[in-house]
């Protein structure tokens, strides 16, 4: 941590934030230049985080030296991690991880069909919601149980992993017990009761970045899951809110590499969501894969006229067969499978 | 709604569009120009929500023309709503409502200290956080269940109406036997389950604009909670995530005549989180009541130096008096009193 | 200046970043903590600007302690500066400077109409454009020299102090002689060349925040000015770009109070362009004067259904003297008079 | 243009309205909802970009229909454009244009020894700054006209095409006879006294998106120019600004593919500047090419710790050969080359 002084600071200013971190056991390293005084502190640093040092006479700005996370970080931890999602289908290593679905389960029939449909395409995991975020509550909300239910005999028909949303800390449970992977969608990023809850839970956690966080916000929730206990996160980037209007969101595609710099968690990016439009899906679903991301997933419907959520974003099956071709050339170009 | 086709859109593609929407009970009246064929429909537009016509063959963009909320709306209600907090303390009215307090409950004794000295100030309320929303897991989390008692505790001896967040739907029943209003943090206002338990619940629900929602969003909010009959529903602007960081968000001051246009809710400012700076939180509440804003909420604490959250953002008990008399007087200027 | 070393940094690597900074003249100060190395720079932080130590062996990040701007910030001049715009009008003073007027030129006789209602409104500034910058090159760019001549025609007939905005570095003379304050606008704080043209002139500069432009970036701008010779800088706040489509632009009010704690230039607000709709335009004029602005731009224009330029956010006359009335109260509130 | 009433809008507001635009020579189309009466006009759209319909009595809401751009619109041309940088270097079809260099140019012994490196690389391109547009005053700001010569010079014993950027339209003529294509910078997106220079020049105009621009905006940009006359206009995405601290822009990646959507022009990726830090090049240089980029631009530099400007962005020429074999398997994989 290093704390700038005012111009007009006092020796006794300085005398009173130096008691005030020794009783926290820091040491204290102070430079005198012409301009300020700048005093650095040296020890734990999260003994900080609960003083406002900003506020201490005298001070001008405090500036954190370290990152605030670090189970997630990659200097605890060099090598990538790899995450076991059911059986022998992982996500972190060689190999790319398509996980491809409806936006919403409508039904038995027509999941099964998609299912197969993305199976015969290359995929090895299969999402599709129960449980739907809705910005109105006028709109449909999900089948709920009863699609956890149709979920997960179809995994069980089809050997496809599974990964559905979960939103209410009361329904994890349920949730981890049809489903491989659960789902914290971006509006939940900093939902701390249902972070805290899917950190107990014994499935991996799909930790979706929010519409408006920071890399290190992103990686805090992340390192929130991982404090509860769960190892097993996955981070997917599904694009953040900016000005722009002729897209949903936009995809941050930087982030891909941020991510692999700071953190050893494997990190997937959402072309659909980030994008928000069919036409756009492939372009940056190939973007994703040589900017170096682990997985991908990618909203597939047979039908997207008649799909009860998101169908703008939705890509026919045979669409969906094309792109994946492509993304296997792109995969190999960067030394990576599909 | 109102339907662009592309320049390329054929006669098979309007009899299409018309099919379907017929189907859905709405009447269709097309318009053909040189560049563009445009189809405007007539008739309830929420049916059309779950159909996503961009999908549809020829469709080149399509344009909602009504807002998709209907109880927080102004056009169902022309005159403000006035909102009871605790006895004849309300919100709407001409008198402006000052919400005070800590981020944290700390002690019993350290909120009743605070509490009569911004009641000496003029508040009416007492804010204080039992369950906070923290970034890192390793942060102070609040004193929870123990921090409500010490809430209501101090609202009793002091006559303060009791405002603090709730973050979890398991403890909305908990949070509203102890305290007079429910406080939806800005992390929580598209978290849906919670959104659906305060609509249950019988007092009033705050309810902060999101880091990075729209104003639309913000009031489809609001819809949910009333949605769900709880028609008591408090806006407040709390600042939003832009580019600059000089300030720890961008207080959104247009969003208060913004919302004033749009909804009968009444609406506050929060110019401690709206700012993230003590020196700045003069100023902007300054402003907010200048704007037309219902009511504030400002973060009060004996010694900042000393609180174990957000103490950077808040005033002392001197400030904040000198401070009350000022916005008194800003008030009158338009209208209002404090 | 502090270089926060990675945790694999070796000590060649101190060493080499030790040997480059002593010979730019500054002292170092090193701190080894156990996660990380720190070094402190004292002495010359400008000497550093060119020396991207990012990229030397061993360093993780690099954080510039001072601010980059010197003329233009409080800590040379501690009072602020008033400015004289014409004859006894000033701005920067107890005295509120109000500039009103259409967005465009479109006549002599129009403008001097306008110029003389908002004379009797209280307005001691007329503001009009001749060179508009225009989005599309197909829209109405303005009546350029010719537009200017009826300005200062106008300015003469009236007593209101002129002024207009200059777009190109050739203009710059031209429009000097013509008008009293050069105005830069929103989308020209970047244009290098332009500022270094207004900082030779010898006319007060209106210098407005760019639609993404940082507080620093805007005072660096200033900074520009000032460094080329012309002190008379008025900062103004228009807007920024945000996610938010209710309104053209988020005013940020915040930005009012930061600048007056950074510099001791004058600043104003824009509600017409920082709201883009006439009827946000008074809400957000109050909040900036109750903020603590010293001046206000407001379009006005007889007839904003043929108005040429902007008419969705111009007040009519009568709306004006009226938002007058109300300003001159809030003025009185916080201490000022319009 | 669809023009949305308020609900309480009456007869003689629709009269009004209609007999408005039909002096214009517009038709319309009224609907009669319950909610809401609609009208729809026919015919040229941008006879109405001049009157401000949104203040016209009853009117709620204008929306237009079309987009303002013609000329760059791929409505008007199907096909892609290709254009032609010098002799048979091109840029638009199926070989992709990397144009590689040092952001500043600091004397000709090091711009021939980095261009001799590119070309090496198998860069065809040299991209190098003589007039450079700095935050700050005290910042170096090119060597001007000399650096102009020295990049001509090294142009001409290398064979590589020159690209240098252009800041003033006072310089176009200059730099128009030096270099093969005219660099418009960010923060000149809408410097329209500049585009109207270039758009008269007789060299392609590299444009560069603004860092807060729409789309929309950066094409009507580049309509700009072409309206002028130069059609020969290269459009480059180079990161956006957002609320993301991590890197110094957001690259916009879904940018490239809207854009192939919308216009018939050629778009590069900047990843250099898109990042701002050297270790995220290569991930981000990679996802502009399998998203569609028809060029990239990448700062080179022999020494960055050296560079007068942007060293942390630039690439070292042996980092810069090895990521050239890489983009050349990522071409391969989208059906291209380089």
């Amino acid at each position: 941590m290093i704390i700038v002084l005012k111009p007009e600071a006092t020796e006794e200013n300085v005398t009173h934030i130096l008691e005030k971190t020794a009783a926290l056991g820091l040491r204290a390293n102070v430079s005198r230049g012409v301009a300020r005084t700048i005093i650095g502190l040296i020890g734990p640093e999260d003994k900080l985080q609960v003083v406002p040092l900003e506020v201490f006479p005298g001070v001008e700005k405090v500036m954190p030296v370290l990152a605030p996370y670090k189970l997630v970080s990659r200097e605890i931890r060099k090598e990538g991690s790899v995450i076991t999602v059911k059986g022998d289908i992982t996500i972190g290593g060689k190999k790319i991880l398509v996980m491809a679905g409806p936006c919403a389960i409508e039904g038995y029939d027509m999941l099964l069909s998609i299912a197969r449909k993305v199976k015969a395409a290359g995929c090895t995991a299969l999402r599709a919601g129960a449980f739907k975020p809705r910005t109105s509550p006028y709109d449909f909300q999900g089948l709920g149980a009863e699609g956890l239910k149709m979920l997960a005999a179809v995994g069980q028909e089809t050997g496809l992993a599974t990964v559905t949303e979960v939103m209410d800390p009361r329904d994890v449970e349920l949730v981890a017990r049809h489903a491989d992977v659960l789902q914290l969608g971006a509006r939940n990023m900093q939902n701390f009761s249902l972070l805290k809850e899917v950190g107990k839970a014994r499935k991996p956690v799909l930790l979706k970045r929010g519409i408006s966080a920071t890399i290190k916000e992103w990686l805090m929730s992340a390192e929130y899951v991982m404090a509860n206990g769960n190892h097993d996160v996955i981070l997917c980037e599904r694009g953040i809110r900016t000005f722009e209007t002729e897209t949903r969101n936009t995809l941050d595609i930087n982030a891909v590499a941020v991510v692999k710099l700071k953190s050893h968690l494997p990190v997937m990016v959402d072309p659909s969501h980030g994008t928000g439009r069919c036409a756009l899906v492939g372009s940056v679903a190939k973007a994703g894969v040589a900017a170096g991301a682990d997985g991908l997933i990618i909203e597939v419907h047979d039908n997207p006229e008649e799909a009860w959520s998101d169908g703008e974003q939705s890509l026919r099956p045979g669409q969906f067969e094309a792109l994946m071709q492509e993304l296997a050339r792109v995969a190999q170009a960067v030394g990576r499978e599909i």
